[in-house]
């Protein structure tokens, strides 16, 4: 299968050099970085192995792209916007979308815009970071967790999975894609909203008796929001990744990055369509909505 | 009546200035400004009119001090835990403590300390601050709103009151100091905490839509505390405040002010009391405990 790398960020840059590197045909969009990847490939400093790719088919308009089987999104959820006339001159008769983004909702957005596609979600596991143009920094971990939105493109998502094997990459199968979305967002809402409102680090948060705290009561709000859309998770889940979080190495969530160069920050996806999810489920996330409020306040304010 | 100001700073600065102008015996407790004030005296710049008092009765401790009838505690609520040892020696049967500060349950304690002592609390509606060391800059309201914490003690308040008048102060007697110790949560649990989170004044927490309902969430939470005492308000309370608020002056609410110079902030009497008087009276304020729990990590993080 072919595949198509829609934003060769972070994300989208290490997978699909793993992709490339792993024997597959692979295009890359890139917008801002195509001229530097053009001539200078894509290097990605790997904590599995440093490596080039020298030569890389890459566009930077996705009207030149040629025809592909798998659509990997990994733009920002904040491009979302612009996602149909991304998407659209590339999605074919079942041509498979797989979206790799932090939130709620987008996988069914994508499927009220392209009825036919075949739309799969994953859940990235990984710490990397595009330190300069064509240039990806993988410090820690790399698997994908991934769900076909409809049970019927599992064996799809099955060949797949094959070919990020055969990449190197490793890649966990999972029953439910709306279930696998909540217990990501077990983490991201909590510990990407307060390292911008408190301008901490994971390891100041846990370490701070009242940053376990908040940090506590707003996992339980997600368990809640999630309970409420029908996703439960297994008894102990909190405190499971409560330790987690703070025995691991000090981490500034992606959405703190994202504050601090001032781009725009997810909030649409990781806390609007969450929220508005529980609330037509009929339950109130409290502390969350308040430091939804918060985030947007601030990102507000520093424009 | 003599009357003996504990903590010459803004509120305390600006009171004892005006009683000794208006004629009445005052003595200041002043520790960092002892000396500016004991060689260039006391001065007040004042949108009611700008006075300097050449001769200040102002010491250093409160041993030196001589008997009073009548104790203004205007210090902030975080030196408190010192307040034994400095009303110890000025206390006698009967002494008036006069508590001029922000915050729930400070009365309560100081009648556990000096059981014999009669106590009055009064919340300052001022805006003033002390731009350096005995220079009190006085810019808007200075009213002041009172109650006893007994009931047999409103006689005496009123005697003060009439002292305050005689000053060109104007003071209101309330019927009952724990609502309108509540009443004055009403405003500050909301800005306070806020301004600091947020980094913002409150005419721009004002003016967008999530700071709006930041406010009116935490204000409406106060109100469920303030009921589950005991204590309850006229119906639109709380959209007048928030009116009252919308069309104010831009104004940095004073925790915003101890912020941003690295002092303590107030959060023990602002927050944490009026939090355990609610949970003690059964009821959890959520949003409260977020935005105090993210201001102690702000404050410790500070250090």
């Amino acid at each position: 299968m072919k595949y198509t790398i829609l934003g060769t960020g972070a994300v989208g840059g290490y997978y699909g050099a793993k992709l490339q590197q792993g024997g597959l045909a692979v295009d890359f969009l890139a917008r801002s970085d195509y001229e530097t990847i053009k001539s200078d490939g894509l290097r990605v400093d790997s904590c599995q192995g440093d490596f080039i790719l020298d030569s890389v088919n890459v566009y930077s308009s996705v009207q030149d792209m040629p025809e592909t089987d798998v659509i990997l999104v990994s733009l920002k959820t904040t491009a979302n916007g612009g996602l149909y006339d991304l998407l659209k001159p590339l999605v074919k008769e079942g041509t498979a979308i797989f979206v790799l983004q932090n939130g709620l909702g987008m996988e069914e957005e994508i499927a009220a815009l392209f009825p036919r596609a075949r739309i799969l979600g994953g859940m990235c596991f990984i710490c990397s970071q595009k330190r300069e143009p064509g240039h990806i920094v993988h410090l820690d971990k790399g698997s994908i967790s991934a769900a076909p939105l409809k049970e019927e493109d599992r064996p799809l998502l099955k060949e797949i999975q094959a070919d990020f094997t055969q990449a190197g990459v490793e890649m966990t199968l999972l029953d439910d894609l709306k279930t696998a979305r909540w217990y990501k967002l077990l983490w991201n809402i909590p510990f990407n909203g307060l390292s911008v409102v408190l301008n901490a680090n994971t390891k100041e948060m846990m370490e701070s008796e009242e940053g376990y705290n908040l940090g506590k009561i707003l996992m339980e709000e997600v368990v809640a929001g999630a309970a409420a859309c029908g996703c439960t998770f297994e008894p102990g889940t909190v405190d499971n990744m409560l330790e987690f979080t703070r025995v691991m190495e000090p981490y500034e969530p992606s959405m703190k990055l994202d504050f601090d160069s001032r781009r725009k920050m997810e909030l649409e996806y990781m806390y609007r369509k969450p929220l508005a999810a529980a609330k037509e489920a009929g339950v109130e996330l409290k502390a969350i909505a308040m430091l939804a409020d918060q985030l947007t306040f601030m990102e507000n304010r520093k424009k």
